[in-house]
């Protein structure tokens, strides 16, 4: 009996964060490795639709993982990277499409709809919501090469993902953008999430990724950062402090913080509960950036 | 670390009930030794915050405790007893609603409020909601004595709870009902309690007092019943197995189960969070009683 | 059958106002000797009720009179005022709550029902509604008294009153404030009237109490004014033409006149139909105060 | 001032009647002089604008009056009557039209809007609500008189009624019919008064014309009956105690008593305040009639 | 089978103009010979029920041809006219009402009514929607004729008309306006058109009447615009080139321009279908004036 | 000019068409070579955006067509039919989905969105809406075959379709099937088409493939039936005078007439305008089935 009170007791210290959430809206990344391991997806689900019941009003954004890159070998299309973003060539773009929404997105609304959950899944194809054109890198470096039918938003129609919202559903997008012939673009997973935050003026941002946030000394797991302010995190990407996957995320957070967005967090999807951690905990089990 | 994933769990494992009872009223009653310890009263009330922003719509039906008696001594107004039912002058029922509901009442709002929770606290005389009329007692005992302003429910009308509730608000009521020429009546709270139950057709009606359940054998603490069927507990009422205060919970929860009501408990407000345990765990803390 | 085509048609004289008037809220505050006498309080109820199926949408404040001080001294708690303000410890405000509210609020509610009225009581701790703080006094006589949990109201949030007004029912406010903490607060009558009339934009504030108006000569009754610019009642306030209750009658009024009030009225609770009489004809029997 | 209390006091003897109406739909048939003297229709309408503003809902029914008749004379258009039934050529049909709504339902619409009303004018043609065909009469006598285009109701959508309604609008009828092929009918006043009730549920319709009520004995004005039951008027009619211009007025009571109305009344448009009179008061002055 | 491919590839085409248009206002002012020939009204009105099953939300404004001048004959009323206006006393003024609002009115709402749409006909006397005073003639020339109850707007309320749109009814306006003591006037439909129209900032405003267009050389019917802008329109004005009965149509025209209207177009009733084929249509059959 | 008017005449044609069916539900079946060739498609999505904004409110259900074999064949799965039933391994269950959902229905529903419809993709594991299980065939032949995951539908929760409907979007179904352990059921697409049409109440439900209608006799193209009685199709069933493809079509057609659908359509694709012509014309270009 006394364990059973201790359980309890935990409940009850979730109440404060629960009674300051209720209502708001947040914006969960689903990447990296949580989308190839089953165990791990139906984890983060579970922990997303308890902030659904107590609530909040999550909308998720979630990237493709290592399956479309599988498909393309079964399939044996070349896959090229340059600059960390897939050259998306028609052939390629219909594989995204096909594994992005016709897989990992059907897989994430049906564990979702396992716990009760009324899930409804999005591509920025329906009532074309999300408009985009095709991405022009910028850097002399990529000039050369024609990324295809990689693409970034020109803008995001919030109607659809309100009326479901109003109406009790989750809506899960997979991020692909669509032009005004009817072309399709592979849109970058931080990205959308970012925009689609900040379109909803939503209270947090959640990257759910491989990695727990950003460190004083990144090679010291000791130097964690529990919270960062938005104007040191660009000061840091100005002065190339950071590197790799964890460049647009951050950029799609501080894109987000300047449009509405209330605070962004960088959290490790592969720890247990890291979602409830950083949400019903004070210190967190992530980087909070604010501005 | 290890220590907050495993409350995380915890927080898990009361999923399926709080997606089970989403939406849903629960009807509390809250009495006993809870409303006289200031801080079991802030747990319980804490317990009842939580389920208001777990997406359950509690409304609570309270008494008024020793306070009355205590007010009554005070003032010198004698107290006298006819067969559990308090009799109530004129002077008695004015002491009944000065405490019951400016007293009383007012600490069970404002610690809901502590709480976030935008507690209401009505009596019957609030848009005259609790029609009622003077009890008469049916037994030949009680024949000869007039038990003044102890009242009975004639009719509810739950256009303002219902109104409340639908605001966001969560009403807290004091069982005071009114006649159409204004006079206001003492009614019992468990009474009250069932047919706010069976009129607004709750989910659950929680009777929060001393006692932890039903037991076959009321000298043996270890014959606790768990779920028990109503048909057995009209028996066991019949067949007077059951004696004091517990007749009229009984006899309010079969009322209720008879008139549209789901589920009914009989709870100990002494033990710590028996409330989200009664609810959140299978085998419950108290005893439940089903159609 | 002259008489009664006689009657007809004062009802027809008062459909210029009701017209006028339809739809818009009137703040009254309730006080004085109209809250002792039962025929009296039965009197002004009446009127009010008549106002409220007119289609104008009063909402009512209302002060404690004798009743507190009766209790007191039953009780023997000694009673202290200092410039006019009831000296309120933890024991006297223990008792404010339990007469205003538990029986003053209730006496009034139930008057309202009895014409087919759906009146609601209320004090600023339901929704804690009403946030206050400790009242301090800024004149240099008072300095040095501390008035315990006399208070002033920090903010008020319309919302319950709104949801009871738009769901057909007539707010009667008992003016007891609370903090974050929890503490309730003693707030003037006039005061939370006041405010209430100006957080609600209200057609009109109507003070009811002893009194029937301003005076150009406070010796002369034929020198009553009936219609004073909220400017000069300030010059005359600065200049010390005004004294005791009516001080706090008058600042309310024009706080309120200030803010978003439209009209504000001094009317004598004691004569008969005054309410309606200021209302539904054109010179009056008050004081109207305008900007 | 003595003076000013007795009327206010009248306006509070009309609180029962006000608070028992408040909401309810009341059907008024104008017809008879009192559409003739402007001064008579000024002092009706300012009757219905007091019911409106207190709550009231009342949908107006009217006649023509002898406005058709001087119209057609003075167009030279020849009059035939057959059993009281006008016999309406096409020629007759256009006059009919234009003097009952392009004159007569804008004198009552223009008459309630000075009083503050919104008042819009209809006929059954628009939104084609009033379904009616040829009427064919069916007694013997009748038989080889074509009534041309008198028509008779066959089918009442309320939808354009209750959209006014619950827009605050005030709807004035003139009871043209129309039918499939788009020909418009002139329908009896009295009669579709008794649809329009029954069809909306309405708690009253008042015949106003130029007899105050039914008497025992028809030439005795102190037997006027204050109160009769329906099943005896149609006793009486089946009877032939009843002649003129009374049998379709009662008729169309009877109608709607069977289907959905709760009382009708029998009242003299020409005496001052006839309506309030009978509304708000018990005895009233016409002949009440109830199932 | 081809024919019918052929004819549904027509439907086809407009829908570009369909999508466009959908849930926009467009108010359309039909006058001339139009009103006269049964046959054409049955066209025009045909037409504006397609607009109405298509989306689209029409509003009529009509004004009352030869049928007025007609009656007034009839009556051996003397018919005069001052620059272009006809001198209306009250005699006149009455058989204004009568034709306009009794006659016309009712034709239009008849015919829509038999194409399935629900037509509600008004003028600005329901709900005195539209105010109106004396027409006051500004130019010397004709300042000594008194024009009787000619008047112009000088405040419109849309409520009644947006009512009406959002119970899905087709407001069908006579330009009849009246003033605060009741006195109605005979207002030009044209610039009733152009007022309502901007009131409820239409999308487009559609001129129906007896001319197709404005020309270049008005001796060449080779030389119709398709589309001018609204400031050589004024320029034209100004420079008296346009004369006649255009006058106040492109002053209403340039007025509902200049307060919210997006396109008006000047089109000829007399020509089938030139209501569809000027607005699904890109060359048009009218002219259109833009800002 | 002459050839514009006719075409405007052709528009006026379908009014009464576009008048009786505003508002209604069809839910269009769309399979076979249509959604094989890009301009069948296009020619199919556009007749079915003039629907939509006609105020018709189509609901579509769509097959995979070759897309899936040509998956399955690419990436070297084993095709087996069983009675004209794809066997559906786990493997080829995942084919189906990413070809069904993440290709064919994008290709739909931006074909749609290019037309300004805002046309949103689902399968029945959007919000778990189309419950189903394991199909197991009744008849002897397959007893022995097992057909992996193909399902039949178990019950259909329309509030997702229906808040999408009120919200003005267009919902695009592929037919996959979830069970309660989130197992996805590749269900018949007729079939499915006929349970939504039915769970809708729909007004049609149209089967567009690549046959044109039935026969009275199946090898005389004269003898196509325009319209067909339920009963009479349910004989021919009976008596196997239909086969192949036709009967789950003529099933689900069945079913649904059974269960709330007023009337179904047999009809071709592949002839130009097909969908238009049989709803716009009286004779139509399929076989009409009714009750």
């Amino acid at each position: 009996m006394k364990k059973w009170i201790e359980k309890a007791s935990h409940l009850i210290e979730a109440l404060p964060y629960i009674r300051r959430f209720c209502g708001k809206i947040f914006v969960v990344k689903c990447g990296g490795a949580a989308l190839v391991d089953p165990q791990q997806l139906h984890n983060i689900m579970q922990d997303i639709a308890l902030l659904h019941f107590c609530g909040i009003r999550p909308v998720i954004v979630h990237g493709g993982g290592p399956d479309i890159g599988a498909m393309c070998k079964r399939l044996q299309i070349p896959t090229q990277f340059s600059n960390g973003l897939r050259v998306t060539d028609a052939d390629t773009m219909e594989i995204v499409q096909m594994v992005l929404f016709g897989k990992t997105n059907r897989a994430l609304v049906t564990a979702l709809n396992q716990f009760g959950v009324k899930a409804v899944g999005l591509t920025g194809q329906d009532a074309a919501f999300m408009q985009s054109k095709k991405f022009i890198a910028t850097s002399d470096v990529d000039a050369d090469v024609d990324l295809g039918f990689v693409g970034e938003i020109t803008d995001l129609d919030t109607t659809l993902i309100t009326t479901l919202l109003a109406g009790g559903f989750l809506p899960v997008i997979a991020p692909i953008g669509i032009d005004e012939h009817g072309q399709a673009y592979n849109i970058n997973a931080d990205t959308a999430a970012g925009v689609v935050a900040s379109k909803l003026a939503a209270e947090k941002l959640v990257m759910l990724s491989d990695v727990n946030g950003l460190y004083a000394n990144i090679d010291d797991p000791e130097t964690r950062l529990h919270v960062i302010k938005a104007a040191l995190v660009k000061t840091w990407l100005n002065e190339k402090h950071i590197s790799g996957g964890m460049i647009p995320k951050l950029q799609a957070c501080l894109h987000a913080l300047d449009n509405g967005l209330s605070s962004a967090h960088i959290l490790d999807g592969n720890m247990p509960h890291s979602l409830l951690l950083e949400i019903f905990t004070d210190q967190g089990v992530g980087t909070l950036i604010t501005n």
